[in-house]
Parts: structure tokens; sequence; C-alpha cells
């Protein structure tokens, strides 16, 4: 039995080593390197794979996704049809819940305004609505979304959730599909987007849907967050956004190019605040223990968890 | 039957105005306008009111603070022997929770770190613990320390409170009493104050404090988060702990004098994050209402409500 691994972006050898330390007995093989038999290769493991890497392993039982999304994965059209598993982590929901948290707390307490009088020494007292006054919604009720409206809604917010197909959470008001999407919008003071990228989903934070936003609120214009990938933000209209009016301030974990291009506006813009896609790191050790804990069970008969629907997307 | 407002800092007449509102059959007073009566004062309604406001009340029945501390109000030597009651509403506990909650997730997030290379323009990496590695600690576990308590402990953090006499709140570890201070300091790597301010208590936060807090967590030096009072804390000694590492931030509601004095070096340290005695104001509509309630409750035979100690100062 062998795993091969095609990560990118990531230390391969480091991420080598942990699954060799949990299982011995297994080999485990990095693709590209010199003695890599791909054909040996029972199960995938994948982060920003080489097109085209798992071709060439016909005995392949499963690919895991070092992550939550897969939208790297699945845009390789030679990907072999076998299950391709969402890792979805406890560890990781609970740092994304933390990043998403801090910046809804962040736009809702004006800390940004705080910050700029402490600067100029200036004692400022602003007005300051409640967190039950304000509404935050949720793009994306997945396992990220429901972990952040929960805690969101603890604090005090008024959390809806917009996803394609209905969710029920108790306390969050839940919205769906295309038609739900305008209401769900004409509701929500700070948005949140935890989708996945999808076909359907590229380009959503878009200026159209900026203008569809609550402007009735505490925050005069509304706030977008997003945490879920480059591909579903036109930065170009955010920074239209910005500065006609349209969006009072963003908050953004990912980019349409990453790094982020020293030249690009939106890391000296003021209403931005910016992240290098370190909102929800995946750390090794769990994902590791994970997957190879899949893989038993698997191997038992068990079912494999989260496997993506590869229509949808996710 | 006859209120007297004793309110500085804040706009009295504004206060008035919403009480009559609720209750137009009541006498509202505001002490030291001319044509008030102080003897037909039957409630006090007080903020940092002036000493010996209410000597000339005989008839007064009982004294409610307008926020949850109420060393102002103690403070004076001949206030006369009635309940004092202090407000403790959902409304100020969540705004309370709200800044708490933020100071603790910009700390744990390294948002200080980011922000700077953000004006950098620097893609920048930093390893990230989970909250499930940090531990936070509570000093004060009365409705605010255990409302701030519970948020953190949802969020993943490892969270212990302190308070003078021994608490039980589930999934948070409890200390008590003096002989308990020095071990939750030892285990405590994010300190939050939201104690009341008592003779016990004033000084508290001070640099032999600060050496017991635990070194040996993802920080490096410790955090402490004060929105208790200025007078829990020795400035000079939070600026030398910053100074020599002893700690590694802060975060200040609250100072000793306030507003802070524009020559204070606490406005320009980069350690220091602050704000205007803003994290929880008492927002006037859910406190009259809270007032007006309680009364009309004690003149039905009911108790009033969080009644304070005197000799406990809280």
């Amino acid at each position: 039995m062998s795993l091969l691994l095609s990560i990118s972006g990531w230390n391969v050898a480091d991420w080598a080593e942990r699954f060799r330390a949990l299982d011995p007995g297994r080999t485990i093989q990095i693709a590209g390197e010199p003695g890599t038999d791909p054909a040996l290769a029972e199960y995938g493991v994948a982060w920003k794979p080489a097109a085209g890497i798992f071709t060439t392993s016909p005995n392949l039982k499963a690919i895991f996704s070092l992550g939550a999304g897969v939208d790297a994965i699945l845009k390789d059209k030679t990907l072999p049809d076998v299950p391709v598993v969402r890792i979805i982590d406890a560890d990781l929901t609970q740092r994304m819940t933390e990043w998403v948290t801090l910046q809804v707390l962040l736009h809702h307490r004006q800390q940004r305004r705080l910050d700029a009088a402490q600067q100029r020494r200036e004692w400022l007292s602003l007005p300051q609505g409640a967190a039950s006054e304000v509404r935050v919604g949720i793009l994306g009720l997945g396992a990220l979304g429901k972990d952040s409206a929960e805690v969101l809604s603890r604090l005090g917010f008024q959390v809806a959730g917009w996803s394609r197909s209905p969710k029920s959470i108790p306390g969050i008001e839940s919205f769906s599909g295309a038609d739900g999407l305008r209401a769900f919008l004409a509701r929500t003071e700070i948005l949140v987007c935890l989708l996945p990228l999808t076909t359907d989903t590229t380009g959503i934070l878009n200026y159209d849907l900026f203008t569809g936003l609550a402007r009735d609120g505490r925050f005069g214009a509304p706030v977008v967050i997003n945490a879920g990938r480059g591909g579903h933000q036109v930065e170009a209209d955010i920074l239209r956004a910005l500065d006609d009016g349209t969006l009072s301030a963003v908050s953004l974990d990912v980019f349409e190019t990453e790094p982020l291009p020293v030249e690009n506006p939106l890391w000296g813009h003021p209403g931005v605040t910016l992240s290098p896609h370190s909102a929800a790191d995946s750390e090794p050790e769990p994902m590791c223990r994970n997957i190879m804990g899949q893989i038993a069970a698997f191997e038992r008969g068990e079912p494999l968890r989260n496997v993506v629907d590869r229509n949808a997307g996710y």
C-alpha cells in the first residue's frame, strides 16, 4: 500500500515525514522525486497538485485534499474518477472561526478608527451600537460557515446564512438558491464569504453584489470579509466600491494573485485589512492523523467522509 | 415618589428625559438644578455622583448605579445606609464580551504584526498556533467575567478564572482567594482583568503580578488586557514590563487618569492597544428600563437585585 503526495506551496518533505512517523509500515512517495513509482499509489494526498499527476496511478482508490477547498484539484481535467475527499478538520474550522470573529469584531467595534485616534493621541468617543443591532450574513453554510455563524450568534449578532441548498441551523436565518440571494444581501451589513470556489461562485464578490447589501445599518456602507478564495472576488470592483462609498471596509485573506503583488493597491488602501492567506492554515499533525485514520477505516470497509460532489464542485 | 439623578460625565438631561418618558407619573429631579428638592427623593440614580449628594434625602430607599462598577459611589463616606444596586444589564455584558473577545483574538492572531507587514507590503507568513494551545485567565468571575470566559472557551481557548470566593462554571477552571492567585497566574498567558475596584484589588496589575504569569506559551511574554478600572493598574509598571520583555503587549480600556493625558507614553508605545473607556458603555435605554422595572417590583414587595455588599466593595 502506498501514498503519493503532490503538494506545492508547502514543504512536502515535512509532510512525508509526518505520514511516515504515523505509520512506518506504509510507503510514502513524493510525486516527481527520483525513484517514485506512481503506479504503486493507492491513495493520493494533494494540495495545489501538478496537473496530470495522478494519471499514471491505475491503482488509485481515493485522493485526499489537504484543506477544505478542492478547486485546485478539480480543475485538473485528467483527474481519475476516484473519490476526492475534503479534510474537514476541527482544528481548521476553529482557526477559521477565530479569524472571522476577529474581523467581524474589528469592524463592528471600529478598531481602525480607534487605532488612528491612538496615533493622534485623541481620546475619541465614538457612538457604538451593540452586536444585537448588527446583521451579519455568511455566504456558505458548510462546516466553516456554520461554526462562524454559531459563534457570531452567541456574541449577539443577528446572523443569517446563504447556501446553494437550504440549511437549518438553530438561531441562524437561512436563505438559499439564486432566488434567496437578493433577500439575504438586502438584510446584510457585514458579509462574510466562506463559499467553496466553483464555476457558480467565481467572481461572486463583485460590484453588482455589493450594491445589493443593506445600507440602512450602523455602518452607513456595508463591510465585506472574504476568507474563501481569491477567485471569489473581483478586486477592481472592491477598490471601486471602497472609493465610491458602496463599501466602507473590507477584510481579505485571499487574493486573485497570491502572494499579493507588491504594487497591488489593496496593500495601501485605508479601507483594507488583509492577511496573507493565513486565516486557517492546515496544521500538518491533525491533517495527517485524519487522513491515516480515514484510510484505516476505509480499508476496514467504512465509507470515506466528506467526499466531494464533482458536479457541485465541493 | 421621586427619583434624584446625580450623574457626571454624561448628559444628565438626556437621562432624565428617558426616565420621564418611561413613567410620566414619577418626579424626576436632577441634583444641583434650581428647584430640585433632595428631601423628596425616594430613589437615587448615580454615576460618578457628587460627594455628599444623598445626605439631604432622608426618604431615600435605594441608590442605583448606572454601571457594574460602584467604586465611585462607595468612596463617598457620607453615603446613607440604604441598598446600593449595581445594574447588571445583558446589553452591557454583551458589549464587554465583544471587547474582550476582540482584544484576545487581536493578540492571539498577531494582528499588530500583520498590520505592520501590510504597511510594508510584505506577504508575511507567521507561525500561528490554535486557540486550543493558548491559556487565557480572567481575573473576576462575576456576570462580565463569566460571559467572556464562556465565549473564549467556545472559541477553543483554555480558559481559567480567578475570583475572591470559589465559583463553578462548566468548562472553566476556577481558582480563588489569595492562595489560588499564584497558581492561576502561573498557567495564564493572556490575562484579562474584569475585577471590581476595591481596596483589595487597587493596583493589582503591577510588576510583581506580571512576573508571575506563564512565560512558556506561544507568546514568549504574556499579554495583559484591562477593562476593569484604571485603579487596578500601575501604569509605570506596565511600561517597565513592556520595555524589559516581562509583557509582550497590553490592551487597556481604562487608565489611572481619564481622559488619558496627551503626554502619557502609553499613547505611543508599540505594545499598547488602547480605547477611551468605551469597552462597555452603558446604553441609556436598557438601563432606564431596568431601573424603573426594579423600582416597580420593589414597591410590590419584591427584593432588589444585585445589591452591593459594602464590605466586599461590589
